[in-house]
């Protein structure tokens, strides 16, 4: 009888293991196929089409699914699992979406997981975008080898998100990681677009130094966080003060995180990170003078995988079927 | 073969089985002997020798648990743990004292558990003594039930501890959950006991608002927490005022570590929520206020076990031999 089923279950598979990365973000989707050893065997991207809705969201990762299990290399193999991650809050049990930003409006509620496996035949798993690039570089990129890290995704917006022991937490609500969330005292004063004042994301976000730069006298017309960085790159004496701020501001909070959880490793990620060296610096400086002694020494590493981290870590985390 | 090996480990066995859990704090060491339902057999309780140094620590906790295995109530039993909860920063493995403050001179490098081992028989798991309060509150007390738990242990200085999806975090040095030493606005140009400035220990601890108070005219004199309480509790409005302002810079701590680690339950314990509704209530609006909107419901609750939190947390997290 056991044998029986067993060859059943083996009948149905057409060859070698194949798994299925999906990464949607509120401007652009991607996919990947891993083969076992995580090597990509194929991948394909396409905008997120926000605007119309979830299920168009949906039915774009769909899309993109079909071509790449359309592709030679994905020939007479079997697809064990899809792993997520995406924009938005995933719910604990990585099944659905429990809150997102007006970036993807319509996406809370979405039960993303059973969609996909009903589309697809294989389980799916989701997890936070910034959960599963921190996935990715512990199983493969600048936290290999660590079991306590910090992962930090400072741009628009400032994403974070914590492993444990080797398990990245998703939190009571799936909401565990939001780092730019955290007060300051650089902060105090600034509103955060999450509705409270004084989170650090206020001051150390892209979006956020461009804007404090823009009240400076001569650069009303500073743009986006390249013209920030240019003008800093020009010796700009109020450019390189706001990446500063806003560098040092994610430091100190960093510090806190890490007297909290006394982590392995902090991976740093983000756009802010090539604004020029200012940030960058500065983060590094306020994260050593205000970590515990014991501390000082915690490891800040850049992450090494770029947009492949997202992909990789969302199917290592995905229970293969 | 098999029902041999069982009899004659079972021959080994002079009864039922009990647990001795230790408290080793800068000025009193505790013990109790645990039966297998969490129910105390017996307790001792000493001042530490913290000036006379480790070997004499160690020989006061000896002396404690010689006291109890000889009660009438321990006849016939077999020790078969040992779970200590202690002043100072453990080693990840649990084994001996990484670190320590001045309140336990030489206690760093302690090989605790080892020496504990060959005096008592059993084998001996070490925590921090926040990590095993946190460890006990979860498994008797205000956090029974939940996963991922906060503690705050605010009175002479702040501790913490934090538990992810049930683990108490110990952290790459053991030394996670040193809230007290993350950076707050309100603790800005304020030197912590740490060395380092701004966190928030040093505005929110007993001897913190103390010494605060004492600058306030008319207030010189104030000597400790319980005169700062009695003058809040009197009208005095500089008073209240330290207690609100460290009460609001541990709740915005807080909500950094709620938006950090989205929590179950944040559990609070120490003596400054006794002096009075001021700091407490500060503590809860600020972080109500600096939550996420998806975290603002997230449990706040006062510790349940009292002191016998840190015994039984030690005890429920030592491998029984």
């Amino acid at each position: 009888m056991t044998t029986r089923t067993t060859t059943s279950s083996e009948g149905r598979t057409a060859g070698p293991a194949v798994r299925l990365g999906v990464d949607i973000g509120g401007t652009k989707t991607a996919v990947a196929l891993f083969d076992e050893r995580d090597a990509v065997l194929a991948r394909a991207t396409a905008a997120t089409p926000a605007a119309a809705g979830a299920a168009a969201v949906v039915a774009g990762v769909l899309e993109l699914a079909a071509r790449v299990l359309a592709e030679p290399a994905a020939a007479g193999t079997r697809l064990s699992t899809i792993g997520v991650g995406t924009a938005g809050v995933v719910a604990p049990d990585g099944r659905t979406i429990a809150a997102a930003t007006e970036a993807l409006p319509g996406w809370a509620g979405t039960p993303l997981a059973a969609l996909l496996e009903d589309a697809l035949g294989a389980p799916a798993t989701l997890l936070g975008d910034v959960q599963a690039f921190l996935a990715g570089e512990l199983a493969a990129g600048a936290a290999l080898g660590a079991r306590g890290a910090v992962a930090v995704m400072a741009g628009t917006g400032i994403g974070g998100a914590i492993s444990v022991e080797g398990t990245v937490v998703r939190g009571g609500h799936g909401a565990a990681g939001h780092i730019g969330h955290v007060p300051v005292a650089a902060a105090e004063g600034h509103r955060c677009p999450c509705g409270a004042w004084g989170h650090v994301e206020a001051v150390a976000s892209g979006p956020a130094m461009t804007a404090l730069l823009r009240r400076e006298p001569g650069h009303a017309a500073a743009r986006d966080l390249r013209a920030v960085s240019a003008a800093a790159a020009d010796g700009d004496a109020a450019a390189r003060t706001v990446l500063r701020r806003g560098g040092g501001a994610l430091g100190a909070v960093l510090a806190g995180v890490v007297n909290t959880l006394d982590p392995d490793v902090v991976v740093l990620s983000g756009g802010v990170l090539d604004a020029g060296p200012w940030y960058e610096d500065a983060l590094r400086a306020e994260l050593a003078a205000r970590a515990l002694p014991l501390l000082r020494g915690t490891r800040v590493v850049r992450a090494a995988l770029g947009a492949d981290a997202v992909l990789l870590g969302a199917v290592s985390r995905a229970p293969t079927g």
